[in-house]
């Protein structure tokens, strides 16, 4: 087993759709497979209002992890940080209108695992959905800490 | 989206063989990806001690994820329950030394992954192992609740 160096752990963060958001509701831990994009340092998502978002209005303190598995190698990154969600009335600035943008366009893929119905529009001031009578939230993901591990699948 | 039944459950989490195991230090979540065996409505695990386990002892708390996809369609499995772990020097019960045998042939695949190196041999009263100087732990995660939801991945 290997840490990873940034560059690596930036490739798989930009290559790689789907990870698990981890959440503690009064110290009982609470796991989502979400839809992700990256940009400079940041990780973007977008869910539909419920357990998990009452949760993380309460406590903000999230683990992401992505594990990425091909042929006999898998990389595994770890982000801790805080969920940050965004005010759908006031206009992005460009960086973040381009990775929410991005986020958009791989939300189409995974619409249904992740319970929400693309497809989103987005220009400077995108607006809020409402999916089966659910509100979504759009959040960003500041890390206080990245890791990354990597090794080989032994195939004995 | 559908919720997944008790059959549909069982079927993904005796196939399986990773998962994601979230825990909580303090209120702030931490992830860990991890190799398992099912046996009876139990899940399996061997770890190496470190950060998890000083974690999982003060706060036996724990979130299980499983994420199955295979083409177009993909099922979650999410089991909220408790860590327990095994006292090496003890005998095993009949299913639950069998359902370790189970674990450690899966372990034998991935030892690179969860830090273990294999072979580990499994009888009625398997021995603690130090991999690198560090000791492993041997526990199984009681469920106190087992969902699953399925769907397919859109290919727009």
């Amino acid at each position: 087993m290997q840490t990873m160096n940034a560059k690596e752990i930036e490739e798989v963060l930009t290559r790689e759709t789907l990870g698990c958001l981890a959440c503690c509701d009064n110290n009982v831990p609470y796991i989502i497979p979400m839809a992700f994009a990256y940009k400079n340092g940041i990780l973007y998502g977008q869910t539909t209002e419920g357990r998990k978002t009452e949760i993380l209005r309460k406590n903000p303190a999230v683990c992401f992890q992505i594990t990425q598995t091909e042929f006999s190698t898998w990389k595994s990154v770890l982000i801790e940080g805080k969920y940050e969600e965004f005010d759908f009335d006031k206009p992005f600035a460009p960086d973040v209108a381009d990775a929410v943008g991005k986020l958009h366009a791989r939300l189409k893929a995974v619409q249904d695992l992740v319970g929400i119905s693309a497809p989103i529009t987005s220009d400077g001031k995108p607006k809020p959905l409402t999916i089966n009578g659910k509100k979504t939230a759009l959040f960003r993901i500041v890390a206080g800490n990245i890791s990354g591990r990597q090794g080989g699948l032994s195939d004995s």
